[in-house]
């Protein structure tokens, strides 16, 4: 096992119903600012609930923050919070309107440039945020309970990411019934983007870390036994709150704590995203088959692990068992409605080029766990995932 | 799953010369009073490591806590702390002296009578503790990230608990080569103790909490692995490295969120201590299986899950299985070195009444996750632990 430092004190408020605790979890003088994205947190009446359980507070909303949280519409939150001297923020959302929010609640506070010194600098000099909570209403990033965000600043088209233990949330409400009224479209990616951490954290090579691969595989084996249920019965409690509970677990810094971390899928899915528009769930359903393939050799002992203990594959050689793993890993995600080939989305390899471009100019030349997903290679695992 | 509120603010730093991370875990300006049990931690070097590692700060020293922490010894460490001016606490060693930390901490900022109002009153009027930190030596109850402490009168034989979110170990420092030098009994009594705490957590009836079992069969697995390795080499880093850190994961809230819990193993097993002295591990190895045959009816869909999931037992009934895991559990036991019936500690059927007398006058006469185990029940489960 590796050393690690794990820390997260985010306190997790979980169940139906349980929105009706933020008069507790707020303080009783607190100036809230609720910000959430579009209207369906209104619509679906969480906004409503939200408002009624802060009581007497004073209150003031803040909506429109876009599923890759915008850096200029963050920054008018900023300007309504100094204007009206809010002290508190509440973010209503999935993991954009909480990566927003943590975005704010550092920016209030910072002297310089917010962009430079939060983003560009990585919050290195930041020293302070205000405190915020979050009531979940879309399970997939775990960003309640962790303290990273990505911030897209469109008139550049830049997206970075920072981390700050200063923006852990206080608490995060999770509120299985909350995911109730989300499209499939969004179930569907939630469960392959937490099935994807996992797989980052996980499967790599082996350090002995003995407990970090037990939750892994529990996590995995839960998603992939309620995944296809999900999508059949959206308003099954007990589906969405093991959902919920898994998604939040995948990216807490419990399972990755001691171990190596791959997540060149992620970086490589971001750039098509950027270029192509494609869900970022989307991307990981592409790419992470691929990547297992064709660095299926480094990963050889831990695809093995995989094949035997999160899809009970015990029967034939070893290479047997990894590429029926792979195989499944891919069919499950295609069983989720998610198409796990460029060619799904109309992207063909004449787009390749500018990927690789697109990498290079973003320094990812150096991916994976081991550092060795040069230019080429990731050229390969494009060209293999058309 | 049930609803719960999960909340871990300790900072884990774990791994091999970790402990020279006190420098910058403890501030700069911090009056340190450094809390041991016997010699050993002076004997094996961690007290001089740490006294190194927090240089220049003054430090004061307060051994001689007890394996069970007492009462008027910790109330010297308090009279210490006031006449000093010290402001922050440093446990170094196992549960207990952790345990007793908390109640320090705790006690030092108390305006009344600290066992009234800690113990007696389970610490709701308590406001404000001292910070504090540990250096882990022993892995076994899982203190060094919880906020759960047991204090013991010797004058009056009392044993109380009180647990406060105010007594959250700062940090934790875990250095798995601290426990190379435990005696094959402690260590065996630890992995009994941990394995004894996920059970409390997991075999009770099932609530659809899918996440949780995954994780406490993934740390009863591990433990079941590593256990009789543990005592072969004791010096093995990777084997101490999973054992403690499943230790600390047994019983830091995280298994036991949203899901029934039962701990009459725990209960009972304390007045066996209590009048006749046996480890606590030792008593935790007589009941198990014995509560487990006991309740077999009631934790049967949770027993058979057991036995399919930890000790892959698929063949034969329903029956033939939860027998097997039953068998298999106190086989483990004693491969530990841990014998399981009272009458290896030369206790017979004669002790058992004042054992149930002792119950009656604790109040502890609805035991379990049903509360259905009464003193009858209690009666039946020592006898047929003999």
């Amino acid at each position: 096992m590796n050393n690690f430092n794990f820390y997260n004190p985010t306190r997790i408020v979980f169940g139906e119903g349980q929105v009706a605790q933020l008069d507790e979890l707020v303080p009783k003088d607190a100036r809230v600012l609720v910000l959430f994205g579009g209207q369906s947190a209104r619509k679906n009446g969480t906004l409503d609930e939200v408002i009624t359980a802060l009581g007497n507070r004073h209150i003031e909303e803040f909506g429109g923050i876009e599923a890759n949280p915008g850096y200029s519409t963050l920054m008018r939150a900023v300007e309504q919070i100094r204007q009206n001297k809010l002290d508190y923020l509440l973010a209503v959302g999935g993991g954009s309107v909480i990566d927003g929010t943590k975005f704010v609640a550092a920016a209030v506070q910072c002297d310089g440039d917010p962009w430079q010194e939060i983003l560009v600098n990585h919050a290195t000099n930041i020293r302070q945020a205000l405190p915020f909570g979050s009531v979940l209403t879309l399970p997939a990033t775990g960003s309640e309970m962790n303290a990273n965000s990505v911030i897209t600043r469109y008139e550049t088209q830049e997206k970075l990411a920072f981390s700050s233990k200063l923006v852990y949330p206080v608490f995060s409400i999770l509120d299985p019934t909350k995911a109730y009224t989300l499209p499939p479209r969004q179930l569907a990616n939630g469960v392959v983007d937490a099935f994807t951490h996992i797989m980052e954290q996980y499967l790599t090579y082996p350090v002995n870390a003995m407990v970090q691969d037990r939750f892994a595989e529990g996590l995995l084996q839960t998603l992939i036994e309620i995944g296809p249920k999900l999508l059949e019965s959206p308003n099954d409690y007990d589906l969405q709150a093991n959902f919920m509970w898994t998604a939040t677990l995948a990216l807490n810094g419990l399972i990755g704590a001691g171990v190596p971390q791959d997540w060149a899928t992620h970086m490589i899915g971001h750039e098509i995203t950027a270029l192509h528009g494609l869900d970022h769930a989307q991307t990981l359903a592409i790419l992470l088959p691929t990547v297992l393939q064709e660095q299926r050799e480094k990963k050889s002992a831990k695809l093995l692990q995989y094949a035997e203990r999160v899809w009970g594959l015990n029967e034939g050689t070893d290479d047997t068992k990894i590429n029926m793993a792979i195989t499944k890993t891919r069919d499950f995600f295609e069983r989720m409605g998610v198409k796990t080939h460029l060619s799904d989305y109309q992207i063909n390899a004449d787009a390749i080029p500018v990927m690789i471009k697109q990498l290079a100019e973003h320094g990812l030349t150096q991916l994976g766990e081991h550092n060795d997903i040069d230019l080429k290679k990731s050229q390969q695992i494009l060209q293999a995932s058309l």
